[in-house]
């Protein structure tokens, strides 16, 4: 069974190989799968984008194990979460808040049955002493039941919805990728004709929405339809977010003609 | 089988993660190897010099996938390679230079047969919707006659020779590694005696070839057989690259006595 | 049988990638397990104690291979180590000191015997040509006897012990953490009562321990219980290494009240 992992520990320590061996001593079949060990630091939210940019490609019962996790060793809680799909492990921070919003039939629960943690519980790496183990038994079949109580009043993260307006769809800008394309909030399947239409981002207006990052000069901006099958701001071989000063959160608009 | 992966995706986006989960999705039994994931955005030519120079090493049936790919989104074409040894799925931008260099007898496929890519294929990440389903498929025994006809015409590339002449050969540095050691297009066993020669490059001469980093004094640059057999130009505890200032394409010359 | 690697190649070359083909040459059913490539070039300090954090979470049996080897292609010798638990492979520089001294038991062999290396053995990559090969015989059950002599003389390397004097204990900085972290050699169970102790580092005072990061305010420094189980100085959202200007062998003192 695989067990996926997103942390923000970097790959310079011993942190993401204490969970390996971790999850192995438990369960020497899991197949272990690294999403992003380089989140950076303490980053909730590019985490949460992460997750749920991934998550949807893995197989039926894969166990994402996420810490990001800046709440460690204080009361904050971990949340066991099964969707129709698969298992989701993380702190009660809003890292999984595009998973709450995607399903609303997910079944939460408060993870506090010691049993199944590590003997001895640090207070400072609890990916090692709880998350790694927990994950470990969920990915050989127990069920999050097992390991405390349902819970309703999780933190559900707050999610920014585009708008659709007559003639215009606002939203805006929720994460950036290493080559810093800027990807929004805004489905491209609300936008009927990518021709027809009239981007505005970071004070720049686009015609047309574009194919391929090729189809604007390099070094020059464009629009277009990204991985996530969002409105992705970019630039030709060259990083949108610097050259166009953009921010999380900035507003896009698409003008419909 | 064995998958390996080469890509300039970073490891801080969900790139990688969603690659593997389609990958698995389709081959649970794959044995996904990450070869490199820190190429430069863009740069083939670094990535063609690392699949020349892990290939090799895996063992027969490895399907090696390289996904560097700044025309994803246009026309330009998706290869799958058949070498004796092993099989290659890369776009058609030269990617693969080395490998067609090396291997006069590799078959050529031009993959276009959909059945095989995911169902619904973005403009943007054809690591994912394509290159990851035609992978596992090839991993799980799919010929890659199947994946679309055989193709002549493909990018080989420009690879650089090195050249024997009466008492010399001349080549040029054709990649850099981490720690900023020169790699040439010189063979090593082209010099019969490494004691027996002066070498020349970054505006230096070296006399003699040096048998490991630590014959020359700490900070001082030397001459040295490379892990690739390849002569290689080093500084002892530094970065050749910047204290020789080389570049890409600087030739290196080897005079023989 | 797993197989962990950590090394200083970085992630960019295709030197981890090779090593990878050529165990999978000789095992195909390795479970290989990344630890860190991350290690800074040549740094043996912080390979020694990452490998000393990550091992002891590993299932018994498993080969941990640490290549961190400025000395490759001198007569620097080859390690070959067997505790009760697990089996290490090292060069002789003393990245193993940390494992030397928690092992007394620990056996210590030679490793000389070239038929279970690469048939041709380079002079600047012993990770592919000899790390990778003899791990994978050894994952498939090779005795280490078999690799050379038993070895005495082996690099002990130099551990800095904490002090316990009556009213206080005195320490060290013995690594950092990407987050800053200043992690001590004062195990956190000398201290009875983490609240009625004062601690003496960086030119700070803490009165008492801390139990999580946020007992501070934020860029607020602070003491606590690390990972390792010993006392660690850290900054609250910040960087305690770059805060306090705290350096390697810095001196920490705990006055117990």
């Amino acid at each position: 069974m695989i067990i996926t992992l997103t942390t923000d520990f970097g790959l310079s320590d011993a942190f993401v190989g204490a969970m390996k061996g971790v999850i192995l001593g438990i369960n020497p079949h899991a197949q272990i799968v690294d999403i992003s060990h380089e989140i950076a630091p303490q980053d909730i939210e590019h985490a949460a984008f992460v997750v749920k940019a991934a998550a949807p490609y893995f197989p039926k019962g894969t166990v994402h194990t996420v810490v990001v996790d800046p709440g460690v060793g204080t009361e904050r809680l971990i949340l066991a979460v099964r969707t129709e799909e698969c298992l989701f492990l993380a702190p009660n921070n809003g890292v999984l808040k595009y998973i709450f919003e995607g399903h609303p039939e997910a079944e939460v629960f408060n993870v506090t049955h010691s049993e199944y943690f590590r003997e001895r519980v640090s207070r400072t790496f609890h990916g090692r002493d709880i998350f790694a183990p927990v994950a470990a038994r969920l990915s050989r079949g127990l069920p999050p039941e097992k390991l405390g109580e349902p819970f309703a009043e999780f933190e559900r993260g707050s999610v920014s919805r585009p708008v659709r307006l007559p003639g215009r769809i606002t939203g805006e800008i929720i994460a950036f990728d290493r080559y810093g394309n800027g990807i929004t909030n805004i489905p491209v399947d609300w936008i009927e004709d990518p021709d027809a239409v009239r981007v505005l981002a970071g004070g720049r207006e686009f015609e047309g929405m574009s194919r391929s990052y090729l189809d604007a000069a390099a070094g020059e901006p464009l629009a277009l339809a990204g991985s996530a099958d969002a409105l992705e701001i970019s630039v030709n071989r060259g990083n949108a977010k610097a050259a166009l000063s953009l921010k999380l959160g900035d507003a896009v608009t698409v003008i419909l003609h």
